[in-house]
């Protein structure tokens, strides 16, 4: 059982006491047809007891609700809050399978979405208005700021702009994170100004979020700790795929075009992202900074190994060792690192300003350069969009990953044509696979493919791809295709399980 | 015959006087290979008189150089380099026949780009450098500052990064001119500041380009007008696409998401673009302004109609008759009008802050809301990308806008799938043809295509698409396709000259 002292450590406001309440008793609030935004992003900071009371309350009482997260959650939320029916609609991001599932059956309406662009939507009245925000904080100031937790995400903005506000206080959540926040709204268009980050480390907002403490209509006290990172360790793909970036960063280098301390970087959720950011440790590159979405392992890595000056993100997820490691010596880190909204994370205006290099993974790229990160055969969601496109449209450098081959080989991640377009040609610099690099800048689509030919793609099905691109040249246009063969790939592996000819 | 009071009114840095010379001297300092910015911005403000030497001398002495304009070009400078066989590389837009036809046939090498980021590819070596720009100027003030003319475009980042300048002094410019535009560099990445652009009528800048009077190698004297738009009239189809947009527009004002003023907007280049705005005039909103790229007929319609406060621009693009009236006025409109650099007129940070209402054109939209703006049947280039990313993506409300019906209903705008995507479904939240309009905000995939489907699609094709989507549904997925029949209806058109099943 809490004590006292610990509460009031957390809950600085006291008439908040007056508002604490069992999980099923916040959950009871909510109504049927409500949008509701909830915390959580890349698993960390998310609700985690209200969600489950919500599942639980639905099982007698069924409803269902508009959910709005920051991005992915963790403690399977999404997977519980699908199996009891509570979704109608959720955006603007997914990672749970039991929920794709149903996306891609058609029960739940998935608005897949940038980022950086769910808050202006509810800001702008194009999407709400938002009935309810459950939010994670690890305190409640004296006035009735909130303290975020791990991740920042879109729950700043869901307190301010909700109607109401249900907060999780979790006590398993270090106090250390105060401090670690910059919480800043930029204003209503079309008068708003400029937004004041001029660098990775730029301070321009407050360490809560300031709302109105009447609006916090219950408190509920959680003890559960963030879902650990599920991001798969690094093989000799991703060593691969890290360590051809890494000579094309020293070749830029070289150039002139940038120096060793390169310009802030990015890095997409994942493990091959992780491994590329974990391989600068080894380079020659140092005072590196992100300007990133999520701070993974690699970010913590980069730091220890003395890498790194400093790193601003939406949230951290880290792995169980490396969380065991960061969070007790969290104080350490504090000065070196920023949460923000992830409006701001992922800013087209601060990314652009930056001159961020920017890596994110794509799940199937074709021969002109045109990326895949989300649908695969072009029609079954993976996890969606995220914060890719803020970063890669916007980037100084815009650069994705892939393994040249997937399921063992029956898969080439480089095909003639992608079957769904995320990013397109313009937005994507440099390919990368384990293969090798292909450098697509200034090139005109034919150069881009061969490019993309002779450096990306697996031995196995390079005269398969050369053979599509020489017969679709014979038939001209800037853009060559051969439209009816186009998915033939995609159509061979579903008819015979490989897309190998 | 020019006389001396005439040139020194253009001239004001008499040194400049030696450096005048003949169209064809200028030229020959041209070297094969080199790299060549030259100003022209929607056939506004092209050089006139050095392209043409460039190919009278190419008969001789034939070179080829990769040549960098703001835009399109007029006076058929394109058709021209083309034939002489002058052009290697040409970005990041076009929209000439002859150009058209050889970068289809992989002769040219095009690079499409966001209009907006040309500059920033040359300001950081990832190309160029830049040996020469050849830019039209109205005049060269005391300290060899350059005076632009209609347009902007990327001609002042051009002569700041060219290593030597070639001036063509276009005595039928209007010296009004002079006072118009604001011209104003973003410093060099990761140490930018914000750009201080707030309202559609900040100034933030110089009158002119500031630059080293000792880069300019050359001057030359032209006389010779703009080529006036080739913008089609407005037609019933236009016409309703246009009424059934602003009933849109109404809406929103209804439900207090905008008032009357509305938000910034911008206009693609287009017949179907400059008839919306246009149809402005007729409605209830007043006191609106223009952060667009091209201004057309429309914007002075609108102004003339006492509906438009301001126009922001990098170019200014009009009919004879429109011309006519407005350049003899200049005046009258100049603290009314600011050109800007393409670069700022298009900037992401600048879209997003002011919250623009975009409208742009596609050739195809598929039944998700994809658009396809460039390719036909997804691989013969029409004429580019151009701006229309730099809003769309970063627009408050993104509108494209296309007739349901093209080549006397042989083909349907409205496909199953595009084959080219250069606006991705995320960037499109409203689609409008004469038919109808979607609204496609906070929709998902399923949803999308039942509003453009019952909405956009020409009847004649309704059911087909129908069906298409219906028996894409039995097989599943967020977004359901056939990807054997995606591109069918491309084939068919291919195969028996229509769409038509």
């Amino acid at each position: 059982m809490l004590n006292n002292d610990e509460l009031s450590e957390r809950i600085r406001r006291p008439e908040l006491f007056d508002r604490i309440m069992s999980p099923r008793q916040a959950a009871d609030l909510l109504n049927d047809g409500m949008i509701v935004g909830m915390s959580g992003f890349t698993r960390a900071g998310d609700a985690k007891a209200v969600p489950l009371a919500m599942a639980e309350r639905a099982a007698k009482d069924p409803f269902r609700v508009t959910l709005i997260t920051g991005a992915s959650l963790g403690h399977d939320v999404d997977r519980i809050l699908t199996e009891a029916g509570i979704l109608a609609r959720r955006m603007p991001f997914q990672a749970d399978p039991t929920l794709r599932a149903a996306i891609n059956r058609g029960e739940v309406m998935f608005i897949d979405q940038h980022l950086s662009e769910t808050v202006e939507h509810i800001r702008s009245g194009q999407l709400g208005p938002l009935d309810y925000a459950i939010v994670e904080a690890a305190a409640i100031t004296e006035f009735g700021g909130l303290v975020p937790t791990t991740s920042v995400g879109n729950s700043a903005s869901f307190a301010v702009l909700a109607k109401k506000v249900i907060v999780e206080i979790n006590m398993s959540q270090p106090l250390a994170l105060e401090g670690i926040h910059d919480i800043y709204f930029p204003s209503k268009r079309p008068t708003r100004s400029p937004i004041p980050i001029v660098a990775c480390e730029s301070r321009i907002g407050f360490p809560y979020v300031p709302i109105d403490p009447d609006k916090i209509v219950a408190v509920v006290i959680t003890q559960t700790e963030d879902s650990a990172s599920n991001i798969e360790r690094s093989d000799a793909g991703t060593d691969a795929i890290a360590e051809r970036l890494i000579q094309f960063l020293q070749g830029e280098v070289k150039q002139g075009r940038l120096d060793l301390t390169l310009q802030p970087l990015q890095a997409g959720i994942g493990s091959i992202a992780n491994a590329v950011l974990a391989g600068l440790a080894d380079g020659p590159f140092h005072h590196l900074k992100m300007y990133s979405e999520v701070l993974q392992d690699s970010t913590f890595d980069l730091f220890d190994a003395g890498k790194l000056m400093f790193a601003s993100g939406s949230s951290i997820t880290l792995s169980p060792a490396c969380a065991a490691r960061v969070f007790p010596r969290l104080a350490e880190y504090k000065d070196r690192v920023v949460l923000r909204p992830q409006e701001l994370s992922n800013h087209p205006e601060v990314v652009r300003r930056l001159g961020i290099i920017a890596v994110n993974t794509a799940l199937e790229i074709d021969i002109y350069g045109n990326v895949n990160s989300t649908h695969v055969n072009g029609t079954h969601m993976m996890n969606g969009i995220g914060g890719s496109g803020d970063f890669a449209r916007n980037a100084y450098l815009s650069i994705f990953v892939t393994k040249a081959l997937a399921k063992g080989g029956a898969i080439s991640s480089i095909v003639p044509m992608v079957t769904h377009v995320d990013h397109t040609e313009h937005d994507v610099d440099v390919v990368v696979t384990e293969c090798g690099l292909a450098d697509l800048r200034e090139l005109a689509p034919r150069e881009r493919a061969q490019a993309i030919i002779e450096n990306c793609v697996h031995p196995d099905y390079r005269e398969q791809l050369r053979d599509y691109f020489d017969r679709a040249c014979l038939r001209g246009g800037h853009t060559p295709h051969l439209l009816e063969e186009a998915f033939s790939w995609h159509e061979r592996r579903v008819a015979t399980g490989s897309m190998m000819r």
